[in-house]
């Protein structure tokens, strides 16, 4: 609260002004795609000083075995499932579950302040959540790996800042859309020679209740860039968190209730829809007519139901794909085998922007085969490093992904398993549900339906194919089953030449002869969009216009001018 | 074409710079949203010299009888039903029936030079379409009135230029869409103590075919914005005209190949589809995956449809509502009572934005519904006012929407019919369909099924009401039937200033206290946003971002920088 201001109007206009200067530079950050974030992604007390990393991580403790109050509306029972993968064991953390339709009601009854609010002031807000969130990120990062899996590592960064980053890059093109509609208008015209005068209004209008559908590996990434979309443009959001991964969710509805008290907003703009696995709640609120928008991430399996399904709602999905890597020639083969190897042990390959599919020259195919194998044991075998890159397996399902690709596996002619997979110790939790990457070579193009489907989890399939047709199969795979990143190595610029159409058409977003530090699967906000809305993987670019142009609606008045 | 540019690279670049000029005005038109337009929308010889009238008229004429060769492909045999509303006699136009797979594999042919294209060329291209046409005006002028029935004054201005700034504003929103998506960026971070420099490049990508389905009262309106968003964005465009109004479109779609042509690219960029009533082609279309953007002016009854069947696609509709008018009280009496009248009598009520429910206060009932049956009287008894105002009935149909609601007020108790429908003698076209206004009193608040749905003709009920109980009552049926245009007329800003929440709230545009020249339910391109998106009349607003920023859509690809 800024001290010097003591009316809710001052204060209100205190929060406009102290976030513009962050509201402007993600602003020229979008429109330039440079690298930006007001935030730092590394958990270094050199920057968070010496108290935070102690204290989130009691904060996250201090929440075990009791129940999350939110304050919410419709309470009629508790829930709560979730079990950490790295202990294996319960959280026994109980969430209120609230009845959804007092929470669609109590969203509406909401909305009336938030839409009358200056959007600029809406967009403050979210920057203010956000701050918050960002403040409280080492207790999320522990919430996040014990629900979700990741590394601390990863869970601070790609689940904090890289996370929050898209949520703010999705207010940059909130403020950038609602910015273009003039607020008024005088119109002067001659009719039969009369000059008509007339004073014209456009409001801006939310289209109603937004429905956040998350998933259980990855929570908030893609929450923050839905939530902050629907709250700028006026809609009161309802956020609907994976069962079996509430925590991290239920902090940011916490924070965000919260920020809209402190500002005098009803609180029920936001909040949290809790279910169980049996007892699942999303398709009720989907089907709510007071639900005008639907921000799903998840299984192709529901989130294609949802696509099939849904009208008349603005709907946003992403699911998942087949990634592939093809490589063509090297420059530096051990660099790639490490680049490779990397990206597919990140997160155990639970990313939507894991490689799955490695499609490698014949020429090549023995020594990078190899290589990438040496280089995925390297980290395997390394206790300290695979805890750091590979985190745990989210859910009990990915071991059975992998027991089940290896049967799928065996036997086959053409087809050879080039590396068993298996658990790794962690060093700080030794129950943790751990998994190397089973690798697995393909020889024989007859098996396209080994590697055709996403298989989610640690499981590789390094394919022998001449460049051109992997091009071929690799894009139409993309065009066909979805894909979110795909990679390309060649040394050759007339092969990159004739095969980044066929990524093009197929909308596959496309990393070529990437090596070295960083992560080849990273998606920077403000500079790399993320699902293209051309293949089965979704619509939900993170992020542009068409992510937020639609959800506010223009209504207007006229009258004569005075 | 540009005397000194030679190559078809100069002439495209010279198209573009001679357009430039057009296109920034119409940007700066939308967001001023002031009074602006290329073109006049008057017929006066002053502006457009002596010879075009009558050469407009007699290529309309030689039309007559003949068979309009598009040069499509795929053509199966010839259609042609068009019945002239001015002469009640077949136009015996026959159009070349083109199987619809055919129109959309030659769509999907021709799109990969038009994708590849600089989007500033294809809206140039577009801006020289229309162009061309408003060069055409007289033509397409008889051309609507014969179709569609429209006085030639409105076929020349509303279909014309009005229609044309329409197509111009969707180009400018397509333009600032795309002009926020950077070409490419170089992207320089440090990871673990390494900096790495991307170059990425980001590619705008058509989502595939667009279907624009015209209506038959006012096919060009709809059809302009949709074609040219679709265009200008890298998709093709089938347009399906209603099979009673073809000639209007079929002159757009040839103007669009001849351009098209002329600059070296594939002409079936643009195709008619045409049907009968009988064996309609529209829902093929629809259903054609190939199909990504449908684009739907007409009936509620199948604009429904469509919403409630259409996933996966791209969706924009106009169908229809009912518009009312408020009148709480009034400053000038006569000056209301005219501008009801004449707008219940433009084009004779067959117009999205026509006014069917009058709500009246009880003390101004009695002398203000006596002043509107006298205003509509005076325009019904002058020949020549009533041919420029009324024009004629589209089709049969709407002489049944007449004949139902007289017999559905006959013999009802609170409901008296103030004034008879009746044809007037056309001054030019004797055998003319006309039909002037049934104008019905409504003093009974039970009869509110009487005006509830869109009656498409010229039927006018004026109900005596309570103003603040009549806002509920019209804001509620935008609400649940849609609105395109309401109105309000009161002195009390009090009254206004609690009456336009719920307006706002039933995503209803409204005007208020409109008297004098310019019709009320005239809708100014560039500055009147038509159609909310938040009532059942459709989600098409022209124009906004949301109208073309989702007919693209954004894939990148990135490498280390060089």
């Amino acid at each position: 609260m800024d001290g010097s201001a003591t009316t809710l109007d001052e204060r209100r206009g205190a929060l406009i002004a102290r976030h513009a200067p962050t509201l402007g530079a993600a602003i020229d950050a979008v429109q330039t795609r440079k690298s930006w974030s007001p935030y730092s992604d590394s958990p270094s007390t050199k920057i968070h000083g010496p108290d935070k990393p102690g204290a989130g991580k009691a904060a996250f403790e201090a929440r075990l075995g009791t129940t999350f109050d939110l304050g919410q509306p419709g309470v009629v029972g508790e829930v709560g499932e979730e079990v950490s993968p790295f202990t294996q064991k319960p959280l026994n953390i109980r969430y209120p579950k609230s009845d959804p339709d007092a929470l669609v009601g109590a969203a509406v009854a909401a909305m009336g302040d938030w839409r009358e609010a200056d959007f600029e002031l809406r967009i403050a807000m979210c920057l203010e959540i956000a701050a918050r969130l960002y403040d409280r990120n080492f207790e999320m990062a522990h919430a996040v790996m014990h629900v979700a899996g990741q590394s601390y590592t990863q869970a601070f960064s790609g689940s904090g800042p890289n996370a929050l980053d898209r949520g703010v890059e999705a207010l940059a093109y909130a403020a950038k859309a609602m910015r273009d509609v003039a607020p008024s208008a005088t119109y002067h015209r001659n009719f039969a020679g009369e000059t008509v005068a007339l004073e014209k209004t456009y409001v801006l209008v939310p289209r109603g209740v937004g429905l956040v559908v998350c998933c259980a590996s990855f929570p908030t990434w893609n929450a923050y860039p839905a939530m902050f979309a629907s709250l700028a443009t006026g809609n009161p959001v309802v956020v609907k968190p994976h069962p079996i991964a509430i925590l991290p969710m239920a902090i940011v509805v916490e924070t965000s209730r919260a920020v809209l008290t402190e500002f005098g907003f009803d609180p029920n703009l936001v909040t949290l829809a809790v279910d169980t696995l049996a007892e699942p709640v999303a398709q009720g609120l989907v089907d709510d007519p007071r639900v005008q928008i639907v921000d799903f991430t998840g299984s192709p399996r529901y989130g294609g139901h949802l696509e099939r399904t849904v009208t008349g709602k603005l709907l946003f999905t992403e699911t998942a794909g087949v990634n592939t890597v093809v490589i063509e020639s090297v420059a530096d083969l051990d660099a790639v085998a490490r680049a490779v190897a990397r990206s597919s042990s990140l997160f155990s390959a639970q990313m939507c922007t894991s490689p799955q599919v490695i499609y490698i020259a014949p020429d090549l195919f023995d020594p990078l085969s190899a290589a990438i194998v040496e280089q995925i044991d390297a980290i395997a075998n390394d206790p300290a490093m695979a805890s750091g890159i590979m985190g745990t397996i989210q859910g009990e399902v990915s071991l059975t992904v992998v027991a089940e690709a290896q049967s799928a596996v065996a036997d086959l002619p053409g087809v050879r398993t080039l590396r068993d997979p298996a658990p790794y110790a962690h060093p700080q939790f030794p129950d943790a549900r751990t998994m190397t990457p089973l690798v697995v070579a393909v020889e024989d193009g007859s098996h396209v339906d080994l590697y055709a489907e996403e298989r989610f989890g640690p499981v590789l399939f390094l394919v022998r194919k001449d460049a051109g047709e992997a091009v071929m199969e690799a894009t139409d795979l993309a065009r066909t089953k979805g894909s979110i990143s795909s990679y390309l190595y060649s040394t050759d610029e007339d092969f990159i030449d004739r095969a980044t159409p066929a990524y093009e058409a197929a909308g596959a977003n496309l990393s070529i002869n990437l090596t070295g530090a960083m992560w080849i699967n990273f998606a920077a906000a403000y500079s790399d969009y993320h699902v293209t809305g051309l293949n089965p993987a979704g619509n939900a670019c993170l992020a542009d216009l068409a992510f937020v142009a639609s959800r506010f609606r223009i209504v207007q008045r006229r009258r004569p001018a005075a």
